[in-house]
């Protein structure tokens, strides 16, 4: 490839799309299968992802059988109650989770458990001796790149994390030594919502960068060398309450 | 928005275009910075990548102080030396290793260590109280998106992992309750290569889709309702060994 290798105008204007407007979809799927042709577009994706020397250390499992849908969805109903009963005393909050929709476990076209197997090319994996978790980062890179190229063939994901993941190894025979990563529920959807559904109900607000950015070392919010940084960063800032 | 959501063609070529040649960068950096208003996109679209219970634990430590970078070099020295010697017996693989180029640190335009705090917004955090790490993932998934967006816009990332974090906490002024999750170098590079660095240099291999897709459960790669998906990626792969 050749030296300025940004991308084009209209290809960036695709990345950035897919990126602001993913969501995690719970209750818009519609009733409609996933070509073959598109979900292997999408699974190659997350086969291109970052992985810590190069060790690819994930497996998707592809699952539409209904009866094992129903044993996980048995598990996110556990786990919900569980979760709604961690709330006792604060009323308000609680009656607000309860009436969310977490997952569309039974409603969607397919689900995707994806796994973390640390044998992969191991025991030495270059890269992973000194910080063992960049095996698990590398499948969570793999999970985004797969929910972008989804959102841009128009398929939602949702992502269960109420889920115990000793259900699911049992569920779907996942060796001792693999981790499942995510479970995954994938379909096209009536509509993409503009904002998360957790900003919209106002269960909580989306930060402003300024807030998550640092310079040069943790909790450090003005810098002099990053002032012209801190300036436009206030400016977007300004921009945003603009529009609300 | 409205019904069929896919991206255009060209816009879904952008955001493929960026997860097939995004590469992790060590060696090609060239002496240029990064103009505030693309540093600024590439962090933007990190902010907005998926989060557990929107929570958006991450924060962005930028680093240009060059006495900081070299007590991180020191780190990734220090942590080298003793990869290597868990080679001790291997020595042709030692070699390879010791021949390899690893990071950027001093020669990138900036660096970012990209930080999980688990107190954000909590401690009840919607759908983070069965599986605890899927805080640490929502982390991951910015980086994923922060990868990209700086592909795109012609910028190239490594991924530093041999660190000692206790070093990074101590060297940024990390507090205990926040973990350290990646150390990267940005800049604008010479060229980003046709293939991964280890692929290239025989490392490793690339493996085939088809051996890290599972059908219904843990490691069943043939399946009846599963199998025009299976031929499709059969194909794929003589199609992959065609070009070799």
């Amino acid at each position: 490839m050749t030296a300025d290798e940004a991308l084009t105008g209209s290809e960036k204007d695709g990345l950035y799309k897919a990126i602001f407007s993913r969501r995690d979809v719970r209750s818009r799927f519609v009733d409609r299968e996933i070509p073959d042709d598109i979900l292997l577009r999408i699974l190659n994706a997350a086969h291109h992802a970052p992985s810590v020397g190069f060790s690819q250390p994930w497996n998707f499992i592809l699952i539409k059988n209904i009866t094992t849908r129903h044993k996980v969805k048995e598990s996110f109903v556990k786990e919900r109650e569980r979760s709604i009963s961690m709330l006792d005393g604060e009323e308000e909050r609680q009656k607000r989770y309860a009436s969310l929709k977490l997952e569309g476990i039974l409603e969607s076209a397919i689900n995707i458990c994806v796994t973390y197997d640390p044998s992969r090319f191991g025991p030495f994996v270059l890269g992973r001796t000194s910080i063992e978790e960049t095996g698990v980062y590398s499948v969570a890179c793999a999970i985004q790149n797969l929910w972008l190229a989804a959102r841009a063939e128009g398929v939602g994901v949702g992502w269960v994390s109420i889920l115990a993941n000793k259900d699911l190894e049992q569920i779907l025979a996942i060796p001792p030594h693999v981790k499942p990563v995510a479970y995954l529920c994938l379909g096209y959807v009536s509509e993409f919502a503009d904002k998360p559904d957790l900003e919209r109900v106002g269960w909580l607000p989306r930060m402003d960068l300024s807030n998550v950015v640092c310079y040069e070392k943790w909790g450090v919010h003005q810098s002099e060398p990053w002032s012209a940084l801190c300036d436009a960063l206030g400016k977007m800032k300004s921009r945003r309450e603009d529009n609300i």
